[in-house]
C-alpha cells in the first residue's frame, strides 16, 4: 500500500470526532522557540496548561524534571507524578489552596511555586507557613516558594511595577513570615489583541521593563528577587531584548491555533492540532455539508471573529491536512458542524461524500484541546503513530 | 450549628471551582415540563446530551428505561449500560457508525434508534442491515429503528417537509432494505434565536405543522410512521397545541442558564447549575474582584452576548445562590473571571474578600457542564448532598 493510503486508513480507524496532533509541527515548535530564548539568554519554562499531557510536556520542556508552569493544582500534581519537579503554579493563590500545595510539594518532593499580588495572599502565606513550619523537614519542604505578580498591561491580576510600598510589603511580610520570597511574574495578556509584530515587541518590551522596574523596587529594600518571569507566546515570539528576565513562559505556541496565526506568532502551517470530523448530511442548496464535530468538538471559542480574518469555528482541510480553499466551520451546534464557504467566497465548493473525513484546524488549541480526552497522534507520513492522554479538571 | 452554617460549611470543603447542582430546582423543572406535556398529551423523551448523567437521567425521564434521547454513541453507550433501553441518538448517522450502534443495541439489548436525511444514508442503513443479518436473531436485533430527520426552519440538517419525493425515497429504501422506518423527527432550533412567548408559540407550531406534513407523506405512500417527534426547549416551553406530534424532546430545560431564561423559556430563579468559585484577588481601583472560574470552568459560551441582556460570562450570587445586583462576570481568561458590575450599573461592588465564595449562574447549561466531570448536589438546605459522575467524549 503507498504511504498516503497508509495514512488514509489509520485515520479511517478512529471514531471521529477527535483529536489529531502533527508530531512534526509540534516538535518543530518547540525547536523554534527553545532557540528563540536561547538566544536572548534566558531560560524556557513552558506552560502545560495548553497540553495537559506528560508525552507533550516531555518534549517541549528543557529538561525532564521542567521547568515548567501550571493553570492549575491538578495540573501540578500529574505533572509532579510524572516527575516535573520544577513547577510554578500560575493562579493567584487562594488561602484554601495552600494545603494542597503543601501536599503536592511534599508528596512528590516538587519545587512547586505559587503566586499573589496583595497584602492579604501574603499574611495567609505566612501564617500558613508558621501553622505548617516541621522542624525535622528539609528548608525545601518546610518554606513555601512565592513569586509577586506584576501587572504587565492592566490585563488582569497583578500589583502595578511602580507600586513600590505594596511590592515590597508584600515581599516584607513574605520573609519576615519565613516564606521563600522567589522573584516577579508578568504576563503581557494584551499582547493577545494586537496583530503586527512591532506592536508585540512593544508589548513585549514594555513587558521586560515593568518586570524589571518591579524586581528593582524588591531589591532596593534589600529584598531577593532571583526570578524575573515574563511571557505570552506573542510577546516570546517578537521580544528582541530580555535583559534582566530570567526565564519566559508560553504555552499556546507549542500547538499553534487561527488565533495565534491572527496575531502573527504562527502561520497556519504550523498548526500542530486539529478536529478529524466525519461527513454526516449536506444541505446542497445552501452550500453546506454537515459535519459530526460541533462546538462541543470544537469549543465555543470564537476568538478569531474580533480579528481581522473571522475564521468561523475553524478552517476546514483535507485528511492529510490541507486547507480546502475558503472552507471554514461557518456555525456549530453542540454536535453539528455546518461547513461552507467563507462569505463571498468564489471558490468551488469542494465535492465531500456522506462518509468522508476532513480536518478542522481550530480557533484556540487551549480551549479545543480541553474538549477532547486524548491526542492521536500523527508520525511524519501522516500515520497515528500513538495515542497521548490528557488530564482535565482542577 | 445553624441550617446556613451547615450549608456554607459544606460548600467551603469543595476545591474550586466545581459545578453545583441545585436538586430542589432540578426536580421542579422536570415536574413543570413533565406536566406540560402530559397535558398535550404527547410523550415525553428527555435529552440526555445537556446532564450527561445516569442520576440527572433517572430524575429526568418518565421511566428508568426511557424513552431518551442522546447525542454521542458514547451516551448511548453509558446509558443503555444504565439500563436506559430505549433511545435515540440524534445526530444523522455516519456510515462509519452503523458498526457500533448495532455493538450497543446487542450488547445491552438497547432498542437504539438513529436518524437521517438522505437517501446516500439510507442505502448505507440498508447495506449494513443485510450484512449484519443474521437468522438466529429476534427481529428485534436483527434490524435497526430509523426516523428520517426533517428540516423544521432551515437551521441545520433535515429533508424540507414537503419534498414528498425525498421523504419517500429513503423510506422505501429502508423498508425495502429491512430496516425499520419508526417516523420523523424535528428539532426548531431556530426558536433559539426568539425572545417572546408569542413567537415562540408560532416556531413550535410551524414544527408540529412540518411534521404532520412530512409524516402524511410517508403514510400517503403506504409507508409507515408510529413516531411524530419534535422538540427544543423553547418550543415545548410554549407549544400550545401538539395535534399528530407522538413525542417531545426538550433536554436544557433540566437545568435552565441564562440563554434560555433570555429566550423566556426559564426564569433566572430556575436555574438548577452554577459554578462555585474563589475570590483569588482584586484590582480595586477598575472595581475588578478576580475569582478562580475562568472560561475553563464557565466554558467559552458567549450566547447571551446576541440577546437584549448581556450577562458576560454569567450572573455572580452569593453562596445560598441569590445574585449580587449587577454584578456579573464581565471577561473571562482560561482559570481567570473578572468580576464587575454590569457596564452602567450604578449598583454598589459588594465587598469579597479574599477567599470568598461565589456562584455563577452558566450562560449556557449543556457548555459549561461538559467542562467538568461531576455535579456536587445541594439539597433542600443548600448542602452537598452528593457526587453525581458525568461523562465526555464520543
Amino acid at each position: 500500500m503507498a504511504v498516503a493510503d497508509v495514512a488514509a486508513d489509520s485515520l479511517a480507524a478512529l471514531d471521529t470526532p477527535c483529536l489529531l496532533l502533527d508530531e512534526a509541527r509540534l516538535t518543530a515548535n518547540v525547536a523554534r522557540m527553545r532557540e528563540r530564548l536561547s538566544g536572548l539568554g534566558v531560560a524556557f519554562r513552558p506552560h502545560l496548561k495548553t497540553a495537559k499531557s506528560l508525552a507533550v510536556a516531555r518534549r517541549a520542556m528543557t529538561g525532564p524534571h521542567g521547568p515548567a508552569m501550571v493553570s492549575t493544582l491538578r495540573e501540578a500534581a500529574y505533572f509532579a507524578e510524572g516527575g516535573v519537579t520544577d513547577l510554578t503554579y500560575g493562579v493567584g493563590i487562594a488561602p484554601q489552596k495552600l494545603d494542597r500545595v503543601g501536599g503536592i510539594r511534599r508528596q512528590f518532593g516538587a519545587d512547586l511555586a505559587i503566586i499573589l499580588d496583595s497584602v492579604a495572599q501574603a499574611e495567609a502565606v505566612a501564617a500558613w507557613v508558621a501553622a505548617n513550619r516541621d522542624p525535622s523537614c528539609a528548608p525545601s519542604c518546610a518554606s513555601l516558594p512565592c513569586l509577586i505578580e506584576v501587572d504587565a498591561d492592566g490585563h488582569r491580576s497583578g500589583v502595578a511595577p511602580d507600586d513600590a510600598g505594596t511590592l515590597v510589603a508584600i515581599g516584607r511580610i513574605l520573609v519576615d513570615g519565613g516564606a521563600e520570597l522567589r522573584g516577579v511574574l508578568l504576563h503581557a495578556g494584551d499582547s493577545y489583541g494586537l496583530d503586527d509584530p512591532e506592536r508585540i515587541a512593544a508589548a513585549a518590551e514594555a513587558e521586560r521593563a515593568a518586570a524589571v522596574a518591579a524586581a528593582g523596587h524588591l531589591r532596593a529594600a534589600g529584598l531577593p528577587c532571583p526570578v524575573v518571569s515574563v511571557g505570552s507566546t506573542p510577546t516570546a515570539r517578537f521580544a528582541g531584548d530580555l535583559d534582566g528576565v530570567t526565564e519566559v513562559r508560553a504555552g499556546v505556541f507549542m500547538f499553534g491555533d487561527l488565533f495565534q496565526a491572527g496575531v502573527g506568532s504562527c502561520g497556519a502551517d504550523d498548526i500542530a492540532l486539529s478536529v478529524l470530523a466525519t461527513v454526516i448530511g449536506h444541505q446542497a442548496a445552501k452550500g453546506w455539508i454537515i459535519v459530526d464535530a460541533g462546538w462541543m468538538a470544537l469549543s465555543r471559542d470564537r476568538g478569531t471573529a474580533r480579528q481581522a480574518v473571522d475564521q468561523g469555528y475553524g478552517i476546514v482541510c483535507d485528511p492529510a491536512g490541507r486547507p480546502y480553499p475558503d472552507l471554514i466551520v461557518r456555525d456549530a451546534n453542540q454536535e453539528h458542524g455546518i461547513v461552507a464557504l467563507r462569505p463571498g467566497s468564489r471558490a468551488a465548493l469542494p465535492e465531500l461524500a456522506l462518509g468522508a473525513r476532513l480536518r478542522i484546524l481550530p480557533n484556540h488549541a487551549c480551549a479545543t484541546a480541553a474538549q477532547h480526552a486524548c491526542y492521536h497522534v500523527l508520525d511524519a507520513s501522516g500515520r497515528v503513530s500513538a495515542t497521548w492522554p490528557r488530564i482535565a479538571g482542577w
